[in-house]
């Protein structure tokens, strides 16, 4: 059986996109849940993770980390993580490896963060430009290979790879044009999705550092996280 | 037949990755050249590019952006990409997926620039921390794989991906330990990377915005690109 070790559902971004994808797929594994702790998660999570980040999946004494190289390995053993179309498989690497090492302004003006609604103080150019991209690239994908995943009928790992941006645009209300505000709520909607979404909402812990970047984005509007703080 | 868009050698370490990984495993390819200019080449790469960015493949109707990805759109039509062996591939795909999102403070402060060699003003503490993860990184692929290279006997993709640190090492003087000083030396002595080493020094280009990135490092000792600038 798989391990997989993931951080605090409201806010791990990177522990989502493995986490949906095997769920949505029926990849049966054991989750391994470490939640931030001020200062010292990076050193807590070496225990297990060579980077010290997670997610981090273990298949006996095989460790692999990074999520595109979870993804890959998956990839190997299960089918339906990546589009069988050819075509639609070259593109959907393309765009998940274009979110791993971007959209820079996106995930750090916009940390995920489930359970709140917050106004956005402003967006700036950066950000901006980011979901103009994410706009053309989804429309891209959608158009091309006929929806209503972004590489065709069936979600995979592209998907899997924004659907930490679901969460961001439902907390941050950001902007998008309908056909991109249609796939978020596909995202939103998905079993996997309600239920990382519900766990997160029940979850205990506060993480200060967190929730000072949510906080330094603008007016929190709610919090629907239910163990109540003062 | 391939046409990898790729910036000036010199400068462009994302352009290296797959340029060194296609010439070592002999996969044929036109080599088609943009240089950066000042302020537009974001705009001018979107010509060929869906980013803004090289590297870029383009084979036939099918455009691959993203170098991770162009690697994976390679290693399904050509033997060698990867390693063969199952753990080191897994591997392999994990330390390469960690440069391709990490590894900040080395791609930052030290910015590719083939020619020149510097002497760091400083190295801080991201810059330190980068370099003991790398240690331990290469030493693990050393050692657990049997070398010469990082996944085992042959080049691979991991190789190429941190082909670009072998340039930086050599320009920066980073202080690197004895296994990973001659897997450096190792890289460097490859004909792809003496190739391309030849061509960067021979390209006419200066780009005033990578010039200051480098100057900003320290001071610079010596540049051996051969057109004679005032
Ligand atoms: N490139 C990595 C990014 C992983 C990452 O940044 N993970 C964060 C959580 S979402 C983490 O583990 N942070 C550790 C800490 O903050 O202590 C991947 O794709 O897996
Ligand atoms: N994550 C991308 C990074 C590509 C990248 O940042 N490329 C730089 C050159 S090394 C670029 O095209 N910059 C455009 C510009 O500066 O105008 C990849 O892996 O291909």
């Amino acid at each position: 059986m798989y391990r997989l070790h993931i951080a605090n559902k409201h806010y791990s971004s990177w522990s989502l996109r493995p986490w949906v994808l095997m769920r949505e797929l029926g990849i049966a594994f054991d989750e391994q849940l470490s939640p931030f702790e001020p200062d010292s998660s990076w050193t807590r999570f070496r225990d297990f993770s060579p980077t010290g980040l997670v997610p981090c999946l273990v298949d006996d004494e095989q460790v692999v980390w990074e999520s595109l190289a979870i993804v890959e390995y998956l990839a190997e053993r299960h089918p339906g993580v990546w589009p069988s179309d050819g075509a639609a498989r070259a593109w959907a690497r393309s765009a998940s490896a274009e979110m791993h090492a971007g959209f820079s302004a996106l995930r750090s003006q916009c940390p995920m963060s489930c359970g709140v609604r917050v106004r956005m103080a402003r967006l700036d150019d950066a950000l901006l430009g980011n979901l103009a991209r994410l706009e053309e690239l989804w429309q891209q994908g959608l158009a091309r290979f006929g929806g209503p995943f972004l590489a065709g009928e069936a979600f995979s790992a592209v998907d899997a790879f924004f659907a930490p941006v679901a969460f961001r645009v439902q907390s941050f209300g950001l902007p998008l044009g309908e056909a991109s505000t249609a796939y978020v709520e596909r995202l939103l909607a998905l079993p996997a999705m309600q239920q990382w979404y519900a766990e997160a909402l029940a979850e205990p812990w506060i993480d200060p550092q967190h929730e000072q970047e949510v906080e330094a984005c603008g007016s929190v509007l709610a919090d629907y996280r239910t163990p109540e703080r003062d």
